[in-house]
């Protein structure tokens, strides 16, 4: 994942200090090497394990109330100074917001899954497609599952 | 959005700094005041601009392909320390992860919008519901629309 390939191009960029992040829990997957990974998740994938670190666990209440949620993770291993990539080893390039990579400027994944079970700070999901031990960046109930339960403005 | 509801609850945390982000754009909308922001973007909601910042705008080779993207942004004016909230000013309290209000640890939003024209560094997008001004962290196509499209894992 930190290797360049012919025609990518890469950009000189400065240290990243823009906003900065908490890491609130750790995602647990049968993947432990990245050539394993499923380019993405699946909803009939195996179930993964995320676990909430303190002293976010309180902020899981209400979560059982929704059958999908959206999971933000951040891709630690990912070069972020590439603007074209070459996904395919071949001649076709992509510019870095045209894909799904890990990498990218903000290496942040996000993935839309099932929530199988809730048990104390442990959710249990199907639908993931990142290497184990990857850090945890947010929950949010998908948008389709919280609309109708969102309450009013005030 | 500084503000404590009745029964929320607060965690002491400590200043975060498990990853760092690079703000790569910036996004314009209409909305100058919170409570004017949709709570969450519609399909034929106002037209948006989304500026990508240097160097990354080559980053954006490709993505005229994509009617559907993702886009990821820093919700700045959140505070990031309330594991439980009031979002109806009611009795009735939520955890912030059974949520998609801006206030949580990390306040990234997360929106799929309908991609309307680029032109250089602007993309012109429908369904967004931020504020004028907000920082841009990811672009990426939708999961859907890229699937088809990403080339087969070497």
């Amino acid at each position: 994942m930190t290797d360049i390939r012919p025609h990518e191009i890469r950009v000189p960029v400065p240290n990243p200090d823009d906003a900065r992040l908490y890491f609130i829990g750790r995602i647990h997957t049968p993947w432990t090497d990245r050539k394993d990974c499923p380019r993405q998740g699946k909803p009939d994938g195996p179930e993964c394990r995320v676990e909430i670190f303190e002293p976010w666990v309180p902020a899981l209440k209400g979560i059982e109330d929704y059958e999908r949620i959206e999971l933000l993770y951040w891709l630690d291993r990912a070069r972020r100074d590439l603007v074209v990539q070459n996904p395919g080893h071949s001649d076709s390039t992509f510019g870095t917001f045209a894909l799904r990579s890990p990498v990218r400027p903000n290496p942040i994944g996000t993935s839309l899954v099932t929530l199988v079970a809730v048990d104390g700070p442990i959710l249990t999901v199907r639908g993931l497609d990142c290497l184990d031990g990857t850090a945890l960046v947010d929950v949010k109930p998908d948008r389709c599952a919280f609309t109708p339960k969102a309450p009013p403005k005030p």
